[in-house]
């Protein structure tokens, strides 16, 4: 099909549309956005596919369906990046199907229902904070507080809205409503080693794992580092290495979940001065909420344990908490089928980052096929994948969706099945 | 005698002299430093001293002594501070010995040898990190290479130092001849809790910690914090948190050691990404420089271990080192004779902070009394000691200098015993 090295040209071309020329940073609302939007919409229209932007900034492109009244597949991810960042997350997600759409078109080839692909502006996050914005508004879920975040250069989100020629008061016509979408599918780089240590070109996910993100305060007693005997100290310090170790012991010991400290600070510290205060950041993510509030409740309690012994104290604050979102069971088959029909070995397996599918789900069934990359590398320069992967995904992609039937789920009625 | 509140009068008055006027601040070569200064060159004059600055900005005031040739006894301690200091640290040294001096002059007592009392410019190194600067001028140990130290604000010190009306190139007049002095003694409140834990108001110090600081990075391999399977990760911080651990224990279990991890961060780090690199400083103390080396030595092969089990590097740097100082001890037993005649009983502690002591041993033989402060509290504006112990030990110092005879090490003979 030759889709892949398509697809790797066109990730190329996209990362062009950097805020920096030395590495790659494209912030949600900003001029290499539009830059990024305006490439998009040329390669949706190229595709056969109507482009335009919608009230939020994402870019939508409609690939028609004949059928009269069907549902429409939403596939896609995002346009934006972290700061420094990898060339596919996000991306691989937007241009691959557009790069399979326009391989149906080219060979005459039709769906009976329409596909919508959509680039969200702001997956990251990176400039207000307001992770998961443009999939949020797509979901009718956009909580209208967002609106009033302010970036690193005390710009507020609706005034950079206007900027970019976008009218604050209308992000609710971004939504779709819930009867005319049958599913959303999402393709992503896996962002871990999972499939790479299997040899597995693609997986199948399962459920987008929760996460609880804390802010914690270690006070102990600050003191000279001199002067006060190893055995009269309250280090802030010691205290906050041993919590490091028990999440890390924890999230070991609790399968389905894993647990990081990304962030760890002495407060005012001095190299000759006892650590009086630390401050650090957890997050913990689980397959399921059960086990993540196994491992969060085993944390607690170690931390108590911690504190009382060494006579400081932990302050906790939650600062974030999303539960698991699973993946339907017959997308999930069919995207196995679609796998298994290109040879490969069908790998189920959980998502630990979250996804544009996670709000997606607040509207309608989600779908995700993860793709491998190199050394699970992601949120970096050194982020990799292949061609031979991109054509693989796309190969599987086309074969879903030329089985897809909008009306599968609706046909078999009641609700999911457990994951 | 009344010394203890006149003493606590006269350092209150002496914090006023502050670049900050909410907190105590008083850095060297300032316009805060010429009025300090100022201020106890009028109180060296009421008690009937002569008093001048000398080459790099110490206060210098002599009280005669009669006997001709007789050498030196030299007192004092630094006029400088920590930024948002307490009242008493290196401040006590300089105002106790001139009350002292001063109520013998009202008595009409005279000693047969002549004493200095010096208030060092620069002991703290705030502004230029040159630590020690005004005593290792008057032990004429200055190393040239300080003058080109540069403040916060990108001033040289020899800049500063004309700023302040002295000549750089004159640094070296600060010096004394070696044989023009006999000792040089030194008050300072302890900066540490065991006087306090012991109910004694004051302790004669027997040696001067080494100390050795070293900057710590560990690379590891940063990481998604959602997609990294626990059991594949080589997280930077949690090996630097067995580290931080592996210094307490070890100095725990070193008799005559102190370790403390003052400073840690991760680097670049974030919420959800696992720690690639963390930084770290070290700074380990030892009564005498072969415990401190034992406890070194046993924290490399700590650091080898973790290091090698988690597969993370760590690379450690020196910074700093200055060996243990001894006091001599025939100033010991001086000074003990003196505190034990107020019917207190003698204890002797080494000290974990470094004072000028440590540089003028360079010059001449040392002793230092210690006075008890609260909560072991220094370097912050909580620090806090009792006009009743500044009585004590304006009473003792009044007791050792009305003894002291600087003749008494010469007519020993040979070298200082063992300590």
């Amino acid at each position: 099909m030759n889709l892949g090295p398509v697809i790797m040209e066109w990730l190329d071309e996209l990362a062009e549309c950097s805020e920096d020329p030395a590495e790659l940073t494209r912030r949600y609302l900003t001029p290499e956005h539009a830059q990024a939007a305006e490439l998009i919409m040329r390669r949706m229209r190229e595709a056969g596919m109507d482009a335009r932007m919608d009230a939020v900034g994402n870019v939508v492109g409609s690939f028609p369906g004949p059928r009269p009244g069907a549902r429409r597949l939403i596939l896609g991810s995002h346009l934006d990046t972290v700061r420094n960042a990898g060339k596919y997350d996000g991306a691989l997600g937007v241009m691959l199907p557009i790069a399979c759409l326009r391989w149906l078109r080219e060979r005459g080839r039709q769906l009976d229902y329409p596909v919508d692909v959509i680039a969200f502006g702001d997956e990251e996050g990176l400039r207000f904070q307001a992770t998961l914005f443009g999939s949020r508004a797509v979901a009718g879920a956009l909580d209208p507080a967002m609106l009033h975040a302010v970036d690193e250069d005390g710009v507020r989100l609706h005034d950079a809205m206007r900027g970019f020629g976008l009218d604050p008061h209308a992000v609710g016509d971004a939504g779709y409503r819930p009867e005319e979408v049958a599913a959303y599918v999402e393709v992503h780089i896996e962002q871990g080693p999972v499939l790479e240590a299997e040899n597995l070109p693609i997986g199948v996910v399962t459920s987008i794992a929760g996460a609880v993100r804390l802010r914690v305060e270690v006070m102990g007693r600050a003191g000279h580092a001199g002067t006060v005997p190893m055995n009269l100290r309250r280090d802030a310090l010691a205290a906050a290495s041993e919590a490091v170790l028990a999440v890390e012991r924890i999230c070991l010991g609790t399968p389905g979940t894993v647990g990081t400290v990304g962030v760890l600070r002495t407060v005012s510290g001095a190299v000759n001065v006892i650590p009086g205060v630390v401050e650090f950041t957890i997050d913990v993510r689980g397959e399921s909420d059960d086990r993540r509030h196994v491992a969060l409740a085993r944390i607690d309690e170690a931390f108590a344990e911690i504190a009382s012994r060494r006579g400081v104290l932990f302050d906790c604050v939650p600062t974030h908490e999303t539960g698991a979102r699973r993946c339907s069971p017959w997308l999930m088959r069919r995207l196995g089928e679609a796998v298994e029909a290109e040879g490969i070995e069908v790998r189920r397996l959980p998502s630990g980052a979250g996804h544009d599918a996670m709000a997606m789900a607040r509207l309608t069934e989600i779908g995700m096929l993860f793709v491998r990359c190199k050394d699970g590398i992601s949120h970096h320069p050194a982020e990799s994948m292949t061609a031979a992967d991109a054509e693989v995904a796309a190969r599987v992609l086309l074969r879903f969706l030329e089985r897809f039937d909008p009306d599968e789920r609706r046909s078999m009625g009641g609700k999911p099945g457990a994951a």
